[in-house]
């Protein structure tokens, strides 16, 4: 932790019920976010553009319409960051790249535009890895500065974790949403694939998903089905549907424990931190069920088993373009790593790619068998805490079985491990995005004592 | 017909043949599309850019490949158009809208990138409608310059009509492919959905795909098959597979007759040419099942009866964006039908568009279920000839049907209305592109004497 004290996020959703009442506006509730970001950016690097005068101009606007009773959206004036591969028609899109600076998109994306149409203010664009890949661009922890975020919605994560904005877009196809959130203490939420509209951002891959990253779970909702009702998922998909505000929390009859490959390399802190929690659950009334008891549950820890290495296979195929346009262009400003994936890719066949899709489907068959049994599954974001040093943003090996899946997934901030944050993740069925918030709160207002008392 | 003669297009692949054999040069044979480009250009008005200088540089650099026995590929050489929403880093991108002027994209899209890299010269960008939808953009037919070559790949059929290139790239999410192919008496494919790699295109719809336009049937599947080689398909799609060069021509033994909504508006002549090729198909040995007296087939007639209503319906919705953001930017810019697109946009509801996918996908099932008894269905690509006028591209009503199945499709300039081109088009079952392509040049070897007789 540093000597800007402990991280906080700043909840918008009970928030906003002041302003409606006259108590409060979104132009304070900005200015307090403006505040840590004074003191946060300069260590933490977040944001590759931020837009301060258009933030207060457009929570200023926002004010008036919570004033005369006709707030746009549950979002109308909630302080947000961009991940910079979405486009915004007013900032830069870097994608994480010397090959796009000074690249200044015309239009905004999808969940851009539908932000501005619901009333966000938008403060900023948020760094990305190279491409939202691996190669990180040098945001650091709020926990402690020494430790990677997470990636690749590194600037996404840290920004809400230390309240610099109450949401933030993030994408994920490995584990980009749902690793950070953990890593940094705060929520996440990948919804199931084709849930929100990925137009216009460099978002293209066959299991990525846009999502929130936000500062209570409330937030994360209302974010993403805001976005939704104004722009829909991705074509062919119906998209996250739900009410507009957060579903009340249910409580679940029975989770299974996804343990995921990333199991066998955590550490004791970690396992120990998901071990008490499943404990504390059954405690509370809720049957947690296990691989070891149980055979649909090992079928499917069994399919997920080589999720990670088996889609990276996949991405590096799905990554044959535009990678070879930017080989074209300029190798040299790629990273090290991604012009190695372009060798992977051209290396790939067509068959390999389609054997691979056909485990995938298989894998999701298994998810649905299973979801047929269990309202939710449970497991860790990460093998453990934030790792130490910005060269790497850490093990997707847990959070990978989720986007492989193609479900909902929500990250949690209700476990600990050296004293850092770790997420406890939440995997659904795919379609059942609600259902899944409603037992995310549920779980969250149970364990929330034991996260707590670590404060 | 015009005074410049009747339109004639220029295959590319048995005169590549020439290449090899040092018979010929793709210089040669560039610039004797570029010749059918004087004589045919300033009238038709079939492309928004040309590189005619580095057009010949690339074909150039091909014939010193043909010639060292290293082609890249079975279109090393073949001069093609690309359709104006699909990008390419030399030329703007106009995307048919007065919104895009000026828009200098810095990659090309994938299915552009492919083309390079196979070695084929791209000649220039073709004319498109608004968006690749309804609005023309002045492109004429060079079979009669008072008619529409149809829509929205205009420029593509028509240059591949009068022999300006032996390919182009076009797009359909209706009828954008096959029906200019048959308005304009060329060869047009459309693969199974997700079959090319539509990144880096204005093409983002949940029933659109790129295909070619081409001067034969071989040119239409070398060069659908040398991009997806390249770049593969949609991600999460196999992508098109099969032989690099041209399926060798097989006999169908059971065809089935597809009217589909746009018969019952159809002139006489267009129902005779495809009663008359029926009959021939007979002659030839090949039973034609027809939906009076088919159960399955009848069925899927009927589920296809609204195949272009619901199809503009789900457009809709899946235009919310980027149609919101065009308007936020400059709606004046925008044509009256894509302005009142936009306000349809916005009364469609999440559940009318689910309940859409969901017709949609059991019309799939039952185009699987009559693809059991037969080897492809036929039909006409449009309700008659080209109509006369250029305010508008034609009725899709035949085409949507092949669009909303998803399976692949192609047309065939082998019906006549109006002594004017009109296709049959010849719809597979999904994923089986290869055998289509082998039946369709069956049924062009048998047919042909036919077309002929009209010449």
């Amino acid at each position: 932790m540093s000597d800007r004290g402990r991280p906080t996020p700043r909840p918008f959703f009970p928030a906003s019920a002041g302003f409606a009442e006259g108590r409060s506006t979104p132009r304070a509730f900005l200015e307090g976010c403006l505040e840590e970001l004074e003191r946060w950016e300069p260590a933490v690097g977040a944001f590759t553009n931020t837009a301060v005068k258009e933030a207060r101009r457009a929570a200023d606007e926002s004010a008036g319409r919570w004033k005369a009773g006709r707030p746009r959206s549950a979002i109308d004036g909630m302080p947000v960051g961009v991940k910079d591969i979405i486009d915004t028609d007013d900032m830069p899109t870097g994608n994480g790249s010397p090959l796009y600076d000074g690249y200044r998109p015309r239009f905004s994306a999808a969940s851009a535009q539908a932000l501005r149409e619901a009333g966000a203010v938008i403060l900023g664009k948020t760094v990305t890895t190279e491409f939202a890949s691996t190669q990180p661009r040098g945001t650091r922890n709020p926990w402690d500065l020494a430790r990677t975020p997470g990636g690749s919605s590194s600037g996404s994560a840290a920004a809400v974790a230390a309240g610099m904005a109450s949401g933030a877009l993030g994408t994920q196809v490995v584990g980009s949403i749902i690793r950070p959130s953990g890593f940094c203490g705060v929520h996440g939420f990948k919804p199931s694939f084709g849930g929100i509209n990925r137009g216009g951002s460099l978002d293209f891959l066959s299991q990525s998903c846009t999502g929130p990253i936000a500062a209570s779970l409330a937030d994360a909702w209302i974010l993403a089905r805001a976005i939704s009702a104004e722009v829909g998922g991705d074509p062919g998909h119906p998209g996250l549907g739900g009410p507009l505000l957060p579903p009340p929390p249910r409580a679940p009859r029975r989770l299974g424990l996804l343990r995921t490959a990333g199991w066998a390399v955590a550490g004791e802190g970690a396992r120990a931190a998901l071990e008490a929690a499943a404990a504390a659950l059954g405690r509370a009334g809720v049957e947690v069920l296990r691989p070891e008891t149980h055979g649909p549950l090992a079928a499917l820890e069994a399919a997920v088993a080589g999720a990670l290495p088996e889609t990276q296979r996949m991405l590096a195929w799905e990554w044959r373009w535009p990678l070879n346009a930017f080989v074209a262009r300029d190798r040299e400003a790629l990273s090290t790593s991604t012009r190695d994936r372009a060798e992977v890719a051209r290396r790939i066949t067509r068959d390999e790619y389609a054997s691979l899709l056909q485990r995938r489907r298989h894998a999701r068959a298994l998810l649905a068998a299973v979801m047929t049994e269990c309202d939710a599954l449970i497991g860790i974001t990460a093998p453990g805490a934030a790792p130490v040093g910005l060269g790497a943003t850490g093990d997707p090996a847990c959070a990978a079985a989720g986007s492989y899946l193609g479900g909902p997934v929500v990250a949690l901030p209700l476990l600990w491990d050296e004293d850092l944050p770790l997420g406890l993740q939440l995997l659904g069925a795919a379609g059942a995005d609600e259902e899944l918030f409603a037992h995310a709160a549920w779980l969250e207002r149970q364990l929330a004592v034991g996260a707590a008392g670590k404060s």
